[in-house]
């Protein structure tokens, strides 16, 4: 259990999940943030690149961070970010696939003044 | 009108909005995907260092593509994102903000045998 900055370490490991993904929710979160046809219709999504009906990325990414969330990978303390780098959509997320993420702690940045930090954590979303 | 990637050029700016921002996408969003303290409640979003409700960055992220995908950068071709670098949460978005975008192309890559490439734009969401 992480309590304290103090309790991370280089190289720790996180892991949860799941979440099964549906053609509603899908279309759902499209809707609303990336109407374009291949998030949006199958039947539309068939000629697009993806060949398929295919989430959003930014919905992909939402829903790692329910994911994440639910590790409390620091415990008590929130998930605050500041950002993200080298964000990447490696492979289309499709109605069925079950998503589960992982994460590596990668640097650890200690506040000069407090006793918290800011960590690194590269977290990967597999389908 | 873009039509072609010939038709991009480095420093093209593009801008669009706006979308007002509510407690109620906030809270909604975040039940979903964020479910923490300062993006679910205002009461306890006071003791939180957000000092208020503030957006799940995933959902302004969410919300500024909206908005890209609007101003049809690429004309009548899709916006298929490989990935994102360097996305910094500079400032809480909040209940009542009215959010716009701006971008611009700092990279083209042509494709080496097709009349297609990657362009990397940066977007900036402003509130």
């Amino acid at each position: 259990m992480i309590e304290w900055f103090d309790d991370l370490e280089l190289g720790m490991r996180f892991k949860g999940g799941e979440v099964a993904v549906t053609k509603e929710d899908i279309k759902r979160f499209a809707a609303e943030f990336d109407p374009q046809p291949m998030h949006l219709d199958e039947a539309a999504a068939e000629n697009t690149a993806f060949k398929g009906l295919a989430a959003s990325g930014w919905h992909t990414a939402a829903m790692a961070m329910a994911l994440v969330v639910k590790i409390r990978p620091f415990g008590p303390h929130p998930l605050i970010g500041l950002g993200v780098d080298e964000l990447r959509w490696m492979m289309p997320v499709r109605t069925g696939d079950v998503l589960h993420v992982e994460g590596e702690v990668v640097e650890l940045t200690p506040s000069r003044t407090k006793p918290q930090g800011i960590a690194k954590v590269k977290w990967t979303a597999y389908n």
